[in-house]
């Protein structure tokens, strides 16, 4: 498994060029694209689907699309984006009647298969389905709302659910979204996360290829500690 | 009143390149930008929400955008289209529970209002607000199911509809959108439309502006008989 | 049939001493008592329910209470208003889906029933279900909104639906609610109104007798001419 | 087309042996078998489904199942219905937001497509679709609820919607559904109706062909002043 | 307490003469009827509901019914199916907002009352509970979705289970109800189930009694270990 | 932080006369208005709502007003509320998926925020947010439901929440609400409660005063054990 994967959020490229900030942003040593997808119901604001992500495949990313659904329900649109070419697909245990049903559906569709955390998600929503997951994603803002700073208290989560990968032994990502930014990747690599969503933190610079370097930098000082 | 508008849909444009794609087909003469929005509960599919829109402006696009809300309910999402530069909001008065509530909330804030009209909708639903309105958008295929012909009675919609419009005696535009085609509109233009959204039938040719010229041609001819 | 029906409003009222305000309008000359019921789900407010209704009975008022019930669904909560004791229970066709069964239950219950139209409903839904009615609401503003001007078209709702219930034959007052002030309520009644729904117009007033004696005038003269 | 078309309820059947009282009945004259599907969403009652259906073709059953959906959505039910071997699939217009693609639907999975019309729906529901449909079902009860008797401006409705179906030109079956007795259906007949669906009316007797008898020449009579 | 219990889910058995599958299963030495109610709701499939319990109760059926509801909500049906027969009503925690109050209205209607965990959900879900159960019942499959093997992390559920139940005291049966067959069924029991719901695994085979009987005997062995 | 709350709840008082109820509960020593929310959604009864806060302050009331929401969603009403005069308000986490942000909701509103425990409720919801919490509000009836009795196992909630903050170390109030009586309150106080939420016990006795400082004196003597 790689040891550190830097995927930055779509949502703060400009969608007027999406391919070339896309491959831009691969370029500059991101590893993942980072796809969010919000449906007006399970969280107030309407993003990206489908095409979206297709369109991305066709001009010819061949990365992992890491789609992070925040959707309500969730199985009707699961074929839609393994169709369109999306690696991961992950979503909220709270929005889905049958979890473990619909982690099957992601995989019976070619995808890894992950499960998000809210801040106020307890953790005790993993003991069941540990084992069928690629990926953890905990949130450090909540999902939908703009404007939000690091939540301290996903650190612990991050220790807490770290504790419960190693625990299971399996290759399982741990991945953190909301408010990660050169100078808190450190700790939070520290914590436990190894994937890493990055917004207008990377978006935002004028130059990709050195904020992730500095984002991957800050990770590898924080494990060399 | 402009008397008649080509509205491509961006639906059918390549979204790695939604900028450059929607700059050549207003240079190839398309009038408006068509902008399809649909959010998985009122219709089985998931679009584009506001961000894309802002995007465009964003990239220089000055056009009207003609936002279409396949969404249900209407109201929270209005005010992110407006600030987003929506110039037109048409929504589905199925999908609001105060159909005149949200005619008057798109026009507080600063954009025109439209009604659209499913297959099946009876045109009595305009009976009470039709002097509200900008525009009324006859649907003539199911929104937001792929692969669909043209149902010809929309054409006696049209003509239904025209007949209101014409008694009402306000400038109102009438749309139509599903399966128009230079080999149809002339006969659509006769029923009464004169706005006119075409996606795969503008954004899969080759030469933007000699299918857009030979609709626009069609339209005038049907109208010169 | 009482030939006018005045009902002010108790939304508008002081809730703080509401037994003494609905007292010292009825002594007034108030004929009804106006119920608003908002659920935060058919409209976004969230007013009184049957506990407030019960208050009132118990209080002594034994005029009628005319409940309008802007919820959604509609069944569970008639048999709690007509146990606190409403008179009469309307509400809106778009709320049930079984809108004739809604009327049986109400008048199983042993109390008036009514339909409500908002500003944008076609008058067809009355077709099939008028002869049920005690009472048809032609809502001249939208409900549940507030700051809002009487809006002019349902001048012209009340005049088709008038003449609908004049066909029909049966005793069916005909109300109208928003925006109704001494100096338009001459030109309501003129349209087909004969009961009269005001809320800050009457409770915002120093003299509640006076206010209400000149809406009668009003009425009066205006049929008289 | 049949003239006269007598579709018992298996509602009213003894569920212990339901194959053998649909051989019963069918073999009493009976012609179709009518199959009513209720989910405790669009009406208060929960009744039976799919495998229901299929037992019944497996049993041997080869007279159309005519299903009637009392459920809410409409479109994922359908394909499992028609698989199961129903006929004729036939749903209510306000369960659907898009009842003219729930009607392709229902024709692109092999069986026939109907709409109902519940006791207060306006007829306008029609306008639009009456080409797409192979039979208008006509409530002459609210669906759902027990223990009421035929609602009289049914017959009304049959009225008018004979009229549209005759103008239509197109073979569209016009049936009734709710208090269907022997000593109605005459009437009922002569108001336009072909097709009549009746539970406890004949499940209910001792002998089924008696009654169906009694049915059918009733009908006829009505049909021959 | 009865030291095993064998209940056949009736969903697999010929729904053409449900009757004589039931008496013949019961004879053949199941203990209890098991029936699943599902809504198109709270999973997708539809059914059997209130009318096809009670047609086995006139039938003459007097063991016990187990009625586990897959709807949402939950509470609206319960005097339905108490009213019908049901002895035993089990549902899912998510499908009521009220669980605890749920479980009372239950057991005032004269019946036993469970909870069920699906393969995601927590054992938590029984922390405040436990003491008004008479009933846990562990999913080995997604219920309403076909052709699922038993998920082995149920073995684990039932543990954690059981050593709740017997920390608590109260005669609690523990059910297991998905994937059970004979050649798995001491594993099961061993876990800490003492009620066995099996579909296809007995209405599949031409001997009901053998299958029981080496059912029934594979839990003894088990146990003996 | 007061070391006893008596938080009279206003749906027992007399609502033709509700600013003088709670003046004289509050003169007879109530330390906060509860508040009772009930939107017909999350619970079966619809209760009151904003105008009916603000009608309090307009009246004069300067207690605390401590708002129980039981609505769903939440995040809609609650600048209504706080706009209203509310000084805490509090809501179940079932009713909001995202119960962190609706926590920030209410702060960034001016007011203080609580969850509220349903009685089956695990107390692990509190894990993550315990931190942004004012009050913990344990139920010990079901919200919305008549005629229940204190419910035994809330104790041990109470003890288990206790436990929580004393061990989080942040000034968070403990409130129970269900049954609260003088003969009981003693042992709630040493399970942990800080804030007695009482109905008919205080607003069905004839002198306030005496009920409040039997409650009072009871608290006291429990701690002093």
């Amino acid at each position: 498994m790689q040891p550190t994967v830097i995927a930055p959020s779509i949502l703060s490229a400009n969608f007027a060029k999406l391919g070339e900030e896309v491959d831009a942003v691969l370029a500059a040593g991101a590893d993942w694209v980072h796809f969010d997808v919000m449906d007006n119901h399970y969280v107030p604001n309407l993003t990206i689907g489908p095409l979206v992500c297709e369109a991305l495949r066709k001009h010819g990313v061949t990365a992992p699309i890491d789609v992070h659904l925040m959707v309500e329900p969730v199985d009707r649109i699961v074929p839609d984006f393994a169709k369109a070419g999306a690696s991961l697909i992950s979503f909220h245990p709270e929005a889905s009647r049958h979890v473990h049903r619909t982690l099957q559906l992601i995989k019976a569709q070619g995808c890894q298969a992950g499960l998000v955390l809210n801040p106020a998600t307890p953790v005790e929503v993993l003991d069941w389905v540990l084992e069928e997951l690629d990926l953890v994603l905990v949130m450090s803002v909540n999902p939908g709302f703009g404007g939000q700073a690091f939540i301290p208290s996903a650190l612990d989560k991050l220790r807490r659910v770290r504790e419960r990968i190693d625990a299971c032994g399996k290759p399982i990502r741990l991945e953190i979204d909301g408010g990660v930014k050169p100078d808190n990747i450190g700790e939070i690599a520290a914590a436990g996360a190894d994937t890493f969503v990055a917004g207008s933190a990377i978006f935002g610079q004028p130059d990709y290829a050195a904020i992730i370097a500095r984002m991957k930098q800050a990770v590898a000082q924080a494990r060399a500690r």
